[in-house]
């Protein structure tokens, strides 16, 4: 349990301090009170004032994602959503599911059961069974990288991974590649499907050449690089974009293996701009999604939804981080 | 310039009721305060103490459309924004603009030396002069009903059209039609052509035949039935769609003059639900967008943008509202 003192600590100011932004004494700035209340929320620090009985709960559920430590990509999200949740008047409960989960109680239930006026879903995939109840809920939803049709009650948020990917095939195309490979996320994930669409569309568009052997899917994990890059690096391929941060580590280890240098030889691009990207050798080029404002904006998509505007979809931009992943194309080996 | 009596009188309430929410006195409830505030915007009531001097300011532009009763389409879109805008401590500036006067001056000048720290767009047309402006703009800007590719400072704001037009066509195939017409809204607008994108996915998707000629342009107007729909007729078309309710009505006015009748004939259904639909005879089944919601969720997204979180999209769920423009397809003539 987080005391005031690790507050302080965190922030770098004194424990009078935190106590007065705690308390909300008019002798702090409206901004390092703020901040102080945010560092509350993060260390999970709550006073009996801070938990007052009309505070209203909603809860995240979260699967197929890791968020306990800042350096993993659900962390973010979370904290967001629940720093802006609490400025609100809303206690946040997470709760790690499993299909199993799913499947011993309806959503609905669960929900009225325990008193959740709304939920933010988290890593959802497709074949799960809340997934098909969603289209019929009446509680406020909102789920990340998933969509629902027709459903009031429910809304998408989630990154332009259309923009994105464009984004990143500009760049290589800038640096004279042509043979462009995308090593996706896992199959039955909303948010493949797109990528893989906005893949072709952006190809399709710059006259690039692609196929299905040029899109293989991967799982999120490093791994998945053993499977692909063989036959990638036989067919010419000299640059490659991978569904995640994770993925692109992955073919780094895997071309250094067989002899061929990032980015001298092959360029890789991630997706996600988690903590470790910028720390890989070479540093790696992503597309980088705002977890923290991801996660802000799901709380506000489900505020809206709260208060009966029917929010469909948000979207975020991407933002293409260079680092060092990336270069001219090699002369033709 | 409205008076402390006009608000009491619209709302119902004393003249000191009033003076009490204007002033912020503790013993009316928040409720009633928020209404009083709402009102007085409304009716551009301001005093002295909520024109403070560090409140920002805001400017709507708005081309193309009728906003100055409720009546029109826009009246509620700028009435949401400003009403929620004067909550969160902004001034708006409602500025109607032409081709001209875009051509005058450069949108980011015009921006910064008025002071405008973001803007919400509102009816420009593609070939507009500031558009172009807009890929490269640097002051945060909200487009209704248009979308900017890659500038994270700005933003797209409107209803789901593919939705909407799936909707009503499956609320159709429900009464037996097969033979359904779009008479579209104006040609080079970005709504309009998603409009026709909606309607050709909505027929292919359900097997359902049509061709340009089911899926003309009008212009927004009542008039723009005139020109189409002897063709529509004669071709055994048996449901209109419209890209607006003032083309809906003027369907129904056309249908009569020509002997056939709404709905038993021809089933109509308009898009927006302004306040007219209701009133037509038969009133009008339409694809409603929620106007003060739209006007709300702009300005939250403008806020969003003022905050330096990128939203590219945000997109409301439509409402089909079932009247008595709609009917069993009528036995073949």
């Amino acid at each position: 349990m987080a005391t005031i003192k690790d507050i302080a600590n965190r922030l770098g100011v004194s424990v009078s301090t935190v106590s007065k932004g705690l308390n909300g004494a008019g002798d702090i700035s409206e901004q390092l009170r703020q901040a102080v209340l945010d560092t509350a929320v993060e260390l999970g620090y709550t006073t009996r004032q801070m938990r007052g009985k009309d505070r209203r709960k909603l809860c995240i559920f979260i699967e197929n994602m890791d968020y306990e430590t800042p350096e993993q990509f659900g962390y973010d999200i979370i904290l967001g959503f629940r720093q802006v949740a609490f400025r609100e008047n809303y206690d946040v409960t997470v709760i790690p599911v499993t299909p199993l989960f799913q499947s011993t109680e309806k959503y609905d239930t669960y929900m009225l059961r325990n008193g959740y006026v709304g939920a933010f879903m988290v890593g959802f995939a497709l074949q799960d069974d809340w997934i098909s109840q969603f289209s019929t809920t009446g509680i406020p939803t909102v789920l990340f990288d998933n969509y629902i049709k027709k459903n009031p009650c429910v809304a998408s948020i989630g990154t332009d991974s259309f923009e994105g990917i464009d984004d990143a095939i500009v760049h290589l195309m800038g640096l004279g590649h042509s043979r462009i490979a995308l090593i996706n996320g896992s199959r039955n994930s909303m948010i493949s499907e797109q990528r893989r669409q906005a893949y072709i569309d952006s190809m399709t568009a710059h006259n690039l050449p692609f196929s299905d052997a040029t899109m293989p899917y991967g799982y999120y994990v490093a791994d998945a690089a053993k499977e692909h890059i063989g036959n990638l690096l036989s067919m010419g391929i000299t640059a490659i974009l991978c569904g995640n941060d994770l993925i692109a580590s992955g073919v780094i280890t895997e071309c250094n293996l067989r002899g061929y240098k990032v980015p001298t030889d092959i360029s890789v691009i991630g997706f996600d701009d988690i903590p470790i990207a910028a720390k890989l050798n070479p540093p790696l080029t992503t597309i980088r999604q705002d977890r923290c404002e991801l996660g802000k904006s799901g709380f506000y998509t489900l505020h809206s939804l709260i208060n009966h505007v029917p929010i469909s979809r948000t979207l975020l931009r991407p933002q293409l981080v260079l680092r060092k992943s990336t270069a001219l194309k090699a002369d033709n080996p």
